[in-house]
């Protein structure tokens, strides 16, 4: 049901990384599972992670993790969130951790743990030790395709994209891939996403650019509302290429490495969009002239939130008035109607206060019928602007969501 | 599909009111879809009205005309909102009350309308002017009824009660009706309720007690997060009883009124949820232990919208980690997970920060099947509490919601 996204292709390797997956049965059967992505010594790492206030174990972690070593590993599992576990799902998770770092040879605090997947089950800890001789053993630059794939739950296609820059005649390359599909509304992060570069980067640099990125990217996407526990973005920098270490957040070489991961986690947040649980559209709302950002988003979100307005979209019935009502109930104070302009794609719907005399129903049905649809919203109070992205609502939806457990 | 509703009965007559019904052919055929009710003169009458910033047109009229007269005759239709028409929107609203004013022989400014059903499509006041005589020839004080059945939208039943009270050995009666059943998020009033009651109040004190009845009922339940932006809530005061006039919002005699009113609000407020568009079942969502009400309804309000528990609810099944990151999504600042306590009728299914120790999926199983569903969130943090109704998402709220207006 993807709209318009091809699998991953062309995923670069990235010096200094790889990865090796395997199969655990952790949930999924005669699947890859299990992800170890390995990070060169002398790399650095930055991540964002949810604001949900029950933060998967694995969360919590990686976090406690991070403010001790650099990471030498990822290790990733999907079918299981470990979250909901209490004090039990934290020592499972450390347990994975010291499995792997006895194997690996490195500090158990180099190892960050990422789950996805069911909340509420113990995670079978014993069958991911099992599994890890295997991906350590299968570690490889060219590992990215098969790790895209190895972190899918309701996903139907792996997402990922690389980017090359040239920086003052030497090159750089950044590789990301995320996996999706449901309880998507990140704040600070998506469910899982993971970006590599070999460029040279001090860690509180790679922190700004990563949260740079995310902010327009991964924080911009809403499938149901719903914060996941265990949303988590991390970018890896091994430092491997010939390009001169970034030491601050300034001039043309940090720009390009901020365009390039900005570039890959905006391709991504959109993959996980297009592949959302029972998509058939894909919808940019975009809301302007609006007197801040933070009022622009509020009517961005009230829109991509409105579950009538989704429907709409699934229908393909240009039904304004339930975008109309959704921009009115997101709580702006003193808006005024007659200064708000709604446009899908080029076709103006409403103007001073109410339906554009120019508008047509078949205008609308044309637009609404397109895969993609760009809703635009002005405002009429300012200069202001912001743009989120998400899906429709479907029957497809509500039967994934009825039967992912069972 | 309502969940355990039956069509409204024994609705008792108010002295003072009488109701008249008609078929307009506003939107649908075959079917009344214009109501008049009719209030004696030295009626007195308190209202709220939705909050969405783009209100409709009936909803701006009936605010005004509310400042300059007391309302002799409510004009409501079905099957167009009269919202999102700018001023042609004003102006059609206004001659439908002068039209109504100039049959019936009063001022313009005591007739308030009042619009529900597609919005964004201009209002058929011709054929809404040729439907008066009929019922205004048709007003009876038995007519409430048809005239629940007339407010109808994609409502499956007709919704209303009465109750009656004695005050110091005479008698009062109270008499709503309302309708839903989607776009249900209210805020300050549902989508339509009028009521009625034969005790003599003055206005203020009746606007409390309508508002004070509202904020537990009304204003407690969501289907879809949407609030419109026709919501209204009315409630009528003839004074034809023969108990003594009600000045202050004090007393016996108001604690009766106020208790009657309440009651009236909470059964049609929960009848919307009931009959909501596609629900199997009918969840209360109980917040206990929070720091403040406030708090306690964020979470409320974040479980009832989530669409994830939503449709685990549809497939009855005990998913209760989707349950639980709703909880942590909701914004509450140090929310200790180990505090939290989370029951499913009487069965504790977290506690100590993880799944109970005596839970059994078969336990969460038996709850999840039943069409009534009690959730009760403990939150451990202080001594205030609320609760919040709502529905579950089913392929019928898509299948209602994507055909709606083709």
């Amino acid at each position: 049901m993807a709209v318009n996204l091809k699998p991953a292709e062309g995923l670069l390797p990235v010096a200094g990384i790889r990865l090796g997956v395997a199969q655990a049965g952790i949930k999924y059967a005669g699947r890859d599972d299990l992800l170890i992505m390995e990070a060169a010594p002398g790399s650095t790492a930055a991540a964002v992670f949810t604001r949900n206030a029950f933060c998967a174990a694995p969360v919590t972690l990686a976090r406690l993790h991070l403010g001790h070593a650099e990471p030498r590993y990822l290790l990733v599992n999907s079918g299981n969130a470990n979250a909901g576990n209490g004090l039990q799902g934290l020592a499972d998770a450390r347990r994975t951790c010291h499995a792997l770092a006895e194997r690996a040879g490195c500090a158990a605090e180099a190892v960050l743990p990422f789950s996805t997947g069911v909340i509420g089950m113990p995670l079978p800890v014993e069958r991911m030790e099992k599994a890890l001789p295997a991906a350590l053993a299968g570690l490889s630059e060219d590992g990215w395709p098969p790790a895209a794939r190895a972190i899918m739950t309701t996903d139907t296609l792996p997402k990922g994209l690389s980017l090359q820059r040239a920086i003052g005649g030497e090159g750089i390359t950044v590789t990301g891939i995320a996996k999706g599909a449901g309880m998507i509304r990140p704040d600070m992060a998506t469910m899982l996403a993971f970006l590599a570069t070999d460029a040279k980067v001090s860690r509180p640099v790679l922190q700004r650019c990563l949260e740079d990125a995310v902010a327009r990217s991964f924080n911009r996407i809403t499938v149901d509302g719903d914060t996941s526990t265990n949303d988590a973005c991390v970018l890896v920098a091994t430092g491997q290429s010939t390009v001169a270490a970034l030491e601050r957040p300034a001039g043309e070489a940090y720009a390009a490495l901020s365009s390039a991961v900005s570039e890959v986690c905006t391709h991504l947040a959109q993959a996980v969009v297009r592949d959302a649980e029972g998509a058939t559209k894909f919808i940019t709302v975009t809301v302007e002239g609006g007197a801040s950002e933070a009022e622009c988003l509020a009517v961005a979100y009230s829109v991509a939130h409105s579950p009538l307005v989704k429907t709409a979209f699934f229908a393909s019935d240009p039904n304004w008035g339930r975008i109309l009502a959704a921009v009115g109930r997101a709580g702006l104070e003193g808006l005024d109607i007659g200064r708000i302009r709604i446009a899908l794609g080029d076709v103006v719907i409403v103007d001073s206060g109410g339906r554009s005399g120019t508008y047509t129903e078949a205008q609308g049905r044309a637009v609404m019928g397109e895969a993609e649809i760009h809703i635009r919203i002005s405002l009429g109070r300012g200069e202001a602007s912001a743009t989120v992205w998400t899906s429709d609502l479907s029957y497809e939806y509500v039967r994934i969501n009825a039967e992912y457990r069972t």
